[in-house]
């Protein structure tokens, strides 16, 4: 999906924010629960405000040319850029690659997960930073969108994502909801939720979280395989996974 | 109306606040516009951020015994309990009177505005602070609210309400709400709302913010004038209102 105006509840908010305005960001969760996410803010954040595990997984391991899939405002992208790696920033949120372009961000194209074709060249490293293994959406079109990645990567590629393991919380609702989903046959992280903004509402969508041991599981045959990971933060944590073949 | 726990995300939030969780508070209008507010930090607000005009208010017009209608965790009934006043805070929450009580207000009920009698005993001074004006939820109810409340009150009765010009704003959803208001024959401010939290949501309800020349209007003839407005805070004002008859 690409966002319309109306839909761009992500976009906008970013867009305030970085005009000074005062801006939130409120996720709801297809069981009605509703949270408050330190979105705009962190989508700005400069470096110094990163998690550890961000930090040293890019420093460490991002090489050659790289896309950023789901940059939003573009900080992974734009400190990258910085340190010299060709970079394209992809985000379903027009207003979000707008505030990426006028950040200084030189390549930047408003595109879902869905939309990379080799039409765009071959990258060596994929970001998905910020929680953004959540793209994948479900294990399937995670295992679907490993195999199209093969084919927009050179050898030796890397794909840095971060997620969060969902089984670390005691909170009643989440546990409810993980449970709800294993029995409907989806995987206890996948979260049918839609952005709200004032009164702009994304689509409905899904986002996938995973232990690190269902991601090593999600990963077996796909010709990727988790090589390193930085768990520093506890709940959320950083893989670097490796192309394989 | 009285909120049952499933509903009551008012007050689930001001007991997370208040057992120093991180809590927040979502407002739905019926158009679809979201926004946080600063709610249970503000419900249990010291008296040093509360603004200057209903502190000031409070300081000299309350007087005799007290009812503070929407009282939540309690901040103005105990501030005025601990000067010596006779108070009973009354809240449609259930865990926002749980709160206030903890918090050491002797005299606390669950009780909506609609539910107040002369079983309760007389006042001298109605307490809607904290935009609470908007608790008589339109004009129509306003009116039949302030005859109830002279056979709650002694002469010389004082009401101390706050409220908002809502005809200070240049935001196109709000205007475009207002506008609508007024073609279905609603005041402008006559916001239809709810609250949520997590996966609590309130029932939808009328909320009346009103500019300083409607309220005197909707006063007419109903026995309660304004008497002195304090206006420094710019949008927000704390009306102080006089028994007449």
């Amino acid at each position: 999906m690409k966002l319309t105006s109306e839909q761009d509840a992500f976009g906008h908010a970013v867009w305030d924010h970085y005009r000074g305005r005062n801006a939130f960001e409120i996720i709801e969760r297809s069981d009605g629960f509703v949270a408050v996410t330190s979105g705009p803010s962190q989508y700005l954040a400069d470096v110094a405000l990163w998690s550890p595990d961000e930090k040293k997984a890019l420093e460490k391991h991002a090489h050659g040319r790289v896309v950023d899939i789901g940059c939003s405002a573009g900080r992974h992208a734009l400190y990258l850029q910085r340190n010299g790696l060709d970079v394209l920033g992809v985000d379903v949120s027009p207003l979000a690659i707008a505030v990426a372009k006028d950040r200084g961000l030189e390549h930047a194209e408003v595109l879902s997960i869905d939309e990379l074709s080799a039409d765009l060249g071959l990258f060596d490293t994929i970001l998905m930073l910020g929680n953004n293994f959540g793209l994948f959406g479900s294990a399937a079109k995670a295992r679907r969108l490993l195999g199209r990645f093969k084919k927009l990567t050179r050898p030796g590629a890397t794909l840095i994502a971060e997620s969060r393991n969902v089984y670390q919380t005691g909170d009643p609702d989440h546990l409810a909801y993980q449970a709800a989903n294993r029995a409907r046959g989806r995987m206890s992280g996948q979260i049918r939720m839609r952005g709200r903004y004032k009164r702009l509402v994304t689509p409905w969508f899904d986002y996938l979280m995973v232990s690190p041991q269902e991601m090593e599981t999600l990963l077996e045959g796909t010709g990727w395989r988790v090589a390193e990971l930085y768990q520093g933060g506890g709940v959320v944590y950083v893989a670097v996974i490796e192309r394989t073949a």
